[in-house]
């Protein structure tokens, strides 16, 4: 498996999903992906929360992504297009890495603490998007609402991306498909 | 605190919810909710499989009033027109219950793990949702889609209906407005 970035960082999130893969999530022990990765559990703990955590590391490259998107947004878009802005970034910050979470998919949905924490992740951002567009004067209840379409899309898009037979399928491409989808759902 | 319906599975949900309140969820433990209720532990775990679950046995109706909804929708109905209906059903499955779910949600917005649980529910229920569309030949991805953006109208709506402050407001309402937005943003 090829590795995504140097640093124990890295090295960890590797060893981890290789080991899940091998083994299953649940009989895996944070000392043991330590050890594969060639640090300490400590260091493991410095890096991440919990064992959950090694998986979910891409959510703050998205989160930040999406908040420097949306304060740079043109000052007359739409709040969808904001929207589409932030989505944008969550494809640029984790799109260049199909096979990881091709990979992380599988360990995913096999294990429903993960699920649960995947979809609290994805709540994290509904709530970083509402954020983002009251800072631009979108009011809720519409703030509110964009921001859970636009985690819709992302969530929607994401499962379209890694369930792909295609690997040319980009991510960026795919969740602007699956928001044109919404925005023209009609009664 | 009134108590909603008759039977053990009632009562152990009203005083899972006053324990809750009372002294938070984590400090309250299914013994003492089965005490309160007057019947044994043995008891709660027949209905309930876990502390968490007491709080979201309504997810069973909604269910279920989902599915019959869809099935029984006109032929020619659009799948946003039949995830409308699935919507009209679980808030005739939930709707009457407003002081309950507005004290449950204070019980859940203090602790993730119920947070996690009520993400999976919802989960649980857009697979509903796209289940029932697929069997009216809605085909993916719209099926998944228009399921997924149902579930955001119900998360939507229901946050908005429980956080009203108007007694009066209806879920039905509130889930018919959600979706007319949603189905009217423009990019």
């Amino acid at each position: 498996m090829a590795r995504w970035e140097p640093g124990a960082d890295g090295r960890l999130r590797e060893a981890a999903l290789t080991l899940f893969l091998e083994r299953g999530y649940e009989e895996t022990t944070v000392a043991e992906i330590a050890q594969r990765a060639g640090v300490t559990a400590r260091t493991y703990f410095r890096h991440f929360a919990d064992k959950r955590e090694v998986l979910f590391s891409g959510a703050e490259g998205v989160r930040a992504g999406m908040a420097e998107a949306m304060a740079g947004a043109p000052a007359d878009a739409t709040p969808v297009a904001v929207a589409g802005l932030a989505l944008d970034a969550a494809a640029e910050a984790i799109g260049h890495r199909r096979d990881f979470y091709r990979q992380r998919q599988v360990v995913v949905e096999a294990n429903v603490e993960l699920q649960e924490r995947e979809l609290m992740k994805l709540a994290g951002l509904a709530d970083v998007l509402a954020a983002g567009l009251r800072e631009r004067d979108v009011p809720d209840p519409e703030a509110r609402l964009v921001a859970e379409a636009a985690i819709t899309v992302l969530r929607v898009g994401f499962h379209r991306w890694v369930a792909s037979a295609h690997d040319t399928v980009d991510l960026g491409v795919t969740l602007r498909e699956v928001l044109g989808e919404l925005v023209g759902l009609r009664g």
